[in-house]
């Protein structure tokens, strides 16, 4: 197949789209903003989701699953979370259609909702109005839950996986008897999507706080992993919430302590969605199309035949078969592609395309010789290696595959975190080499505000492990305590 | 723990209602006819979903995610279909709240949407607009997609999981080159259905095809899985539909044949929700609380140390977290419960309330002897087993009461279905016996409209393996080839 992707260094946008599409991951539905997730794509999201499900369980919590509706009086009731969502709210306000009697389909304006309802931008409201009545003793605390779910968030422009006005996401909600253990989960969560990002994914990320200007609608800190795209593009990847007693306060939710004492409850909230799936393509990909470590990858290993009549074709087969069960039998996810449709050549390109990290070729000379051809995706080396022990030596590539890709964006990443002491420098290196710059800056909102308007760049993080230094601001030269991480961001 | 339920005898519909909330599986949110559904009854579904999945993979299909949001317009372009839908769709009209300037959240009336969108109550509209750009040749056939998603009805009278605004199902939708690949499909996901039903909720089902006032809105023929709860009443577990070439037709999907043909697609859907939760409580619990088949309990063995002190509990605990180890070692999911603040007969109520198969009971007494207590849910029976390959029996004993639940359930429906003759024996029998009553029908809607009308009884399907007979319709008094199965149902 011709695979005719635009090079990333062309059009850094237009391959990552075309890539999105001619991979088969997701295209543009009919409904404005909203995607369809094509099954190759969906077959990678479910691998996320059965290793992210599988941290969460570890950890203590349980799945459960809350409306999707959210009457508008709930979503009014925590102030600052009102504000940061109302401008993207999709509305429910009748529940029937009905025929106008000239074969039209109109919504019946007899089937009015006395109050509308919104669909879930996140759930914090509809979750803390049910915690309420679950929620008396400290007995009840923790209250460790998760739920997977679509949320919509109505979107102006939107970008496949990474923008869009449905997505799909996990989110969750705990409750507290202290500020602390709510600080410690906050924390835990962080931890296991960085845990995630880095051994899943390969995709290194940072741990950080957002400043005050960032954090999530009625959270009192908003933990992050943000992590580097390939155009020197930041990507948070992740958020974890401390809301402190807001939400418990504003649907008056309070346990009883274990000395008798009526409190408000603590909470968490953390989320990761199908943008995941955006950070994935854009972290490791190349011109010839996904780059995907296998740990995430749906087809970990193809096999193609190379024959020119059926009696070849028997013989490959033959080996070939007995491979596959091999690495069957340890747990490897493989394909044997022995379509007559297509030629050699075409398969190769599709499972570039697609990002299959390890290709195995076998010719008429290959079983005479007891050898195969082993391609790696990430690299694009091929070698020829004994059938001996071929099952044994794909595990452990595999494995490399998975190292190396994380290797290599660690470095690039490594290589794109700059100190910067001047405004003038920060902005001719957004332009020239962008990345994370490290520079110091005054604590304000309003320096923040102003470096944004005029250089699009955002503080993406004050990094978890971040070392105190005097300095100066680079836009407003006040006195500055520590440096935070500035990027441009999708 | 106190369970308080009301027995199933005295009032078959609030013996339901507060198992499903006291077993902590769902309760009613503050959003109209939508539910929460609690860990622990989600816990449950999970392990369906898994089941559920691997046999629609094991099939062929492929999971992909379709927008929540349908154009009215869509919606509209099947005429069965709209018509069947229209009046319990909700509709988003907005989408931008914003302040008053009195401190009000209101709908902004200047963010109305050009066309409303539907939020799915299925999603065969959107989803063959979209095929209609995956679909060019026999080569793309047959498609075979599932989704997992939420699903909204707007429905007046709702009933924890039986009945709900929203809920959680799996739809599939396929296309097909010919009619007969499209029947085929229809029949081999109603087989899988059936499967699933019995090994795995332990629950009969009757295989049959709808009439057609009962069908799907858009079918040619609905296929169903009809089971009988406790009370009599059938409940339908599940149906697949084939389509025809409504859909295609509508959305305008053709394919090229291998001959170079243009022709419409032929297709099919199938779905189950979480109304089989309905099911599942239903067709097995009594006024103990749930009995829960041993494949889809969370815990499917509990041990619980009965102690008088510390010593006494540090004994008992050693045995049991071996045997801990050892269940898990068979994948036994297995739950110990040491904890202090509360007594054995409170945990043992609570695991009978939720269902937990197996019970294990250990005191200073077992100890010393080398046995344990083990109690089995089904059937509330005790025997006091030695603890060298106590393992090894639990896992048979978890094997025996799967079959024990299904063959209880079975043989009360054999003993439900009974052949009637008469109208005045079929009103009778409706009141005195309730289950499924084998009558002629004479083959006309009037007829069935009207036997619906006056007894509330409908026609559950015609069964699949339906001997001919001919008789008269206990109606009308007409010639009929064959008995249908009637019930009132849910």
């Amino acid at each position: 197949m011709s695979k005719g992707i635009t090079s990333k260094n062309d059009d850094y946008s237009q391959w990552y789209n075309e890539l999105v599409t001619k991979a088969d991951l997701a295209e543009h539905s009919a409904v404005k903003g909203c995607m369809v997730i094509k099954p190759y794509g969906y077959s990678i999201w479910e691998k996320m989701q059965a290793a992210l499900d599988k941290m969460f369980k570890d950890t203590g919590h349980s799945n459960a699953y809350f409306p999707l509706f959210i009457p508008k009086s709930f979503f009014s009731k925590e102030a600052a979370h009102v504000e940061g969502f109302a401008t993207e709210c999709a509305v429910v306000t009748h529940y029937r259609l009905k025929n106008d009697g000239n074969g039209n389909i109109i919504v019946d304006p007899d089937a009015k909702l006395e109050e509308e309802l919104i669909v879930r931008p996140t759930s914090e409201t509809i979750i803390w109005n049910t915690y309420r009545g679950w929620i008396q003793s400290y007995r009840d605390l923790p209250l460790l839950i998760n739920q997977w779910a679509n949320v919509v968030r109505w979107e102006m422009r939107t970008r496949l996986f990474l923008r869009t006005t449905e997505f799909l996401w996990q989110e969750g909600h705990t409750a507290h008897a202290t500020s602390a253990e709510a600080v410690e989960e906050a924390e835990r969560m962080l931890d296991v999507y960085a845990d995630f990002a880095e051994n899943w994914m390969a995709m290194p990320v940072i741990k950080g706080i957002k400043t005050a200007n960032e954090r999530f609608a009625g959270a009192v800190e908003t933990y992050c992993i943000e992590a580097l795209m390939q155009d020197g593009k930041a990507l948070q990847a992740g958020t974890s919430h401390f809301l402190g007693q807001n939400f418990a306060k504003a649907f008056d939710v309070k346990f009883t302590s274990k000395e008798g004492k009526l409190d408000h409850v603590w909470a968490t909230s953390w989320g990761v969605s199908t943008r995941l799936m955006g950070a994935l393509i854009m972290a490791h990909s190349d011109d010839q199309g996904l780059v995907l470590p296998p740990k995430l990858a749906p087809i970990q290993v193809v096999i193609v035949p190379i024959y020119r009549n059926d009696e070849d074709l028997a013989q490959i087969s033959e080996v070939a078969k007995a491979l596959v069960a091999e690495l069957k039998a340890k747990n490897i996810s493989v394909k044997y592609d022995d379509r007559d449709t297509q030629r050699p050549g075409f398969k190769f390109a599709e499972y570039e395309l697609k990002g299959v990290p390890v290709r195995v070729a076998m010719g008429g000379r290959d079983i005479e010789n007891g050898t195969a051809e082993i391609a790696r995706r990430d690299t694009r080396e091929k070698q020829t290696i004994t059938r001996d022990g071929l099952a044994g030596y794909i595990e452990t590539l595999l494995d490399d595959i998975q190292t190396n890709i994380y290797s290599k964006a660690y470095k690039f990443r490594a290589e794109s975190i700059v100190k910067v002491d001047t405004y003038d420098e920060f902005k001719r290196l957004l332009d020239e080499k962008p990345g994370f710059l490290s520079a110091h800056w005054d604590g304000t909102p309003e320096s923040e505000q102003k470096i944004k308007e005029e250089t699009k760049a955002t503080i993406r993080c004050i990094p978890l492990d971040n070392e105190l230094e005097d300095g100066i601001c680079i836009y407003s030269g006040k006195p500055s305590k520590q440096r935070v991480l500035f990027a441009r961001a999708y």
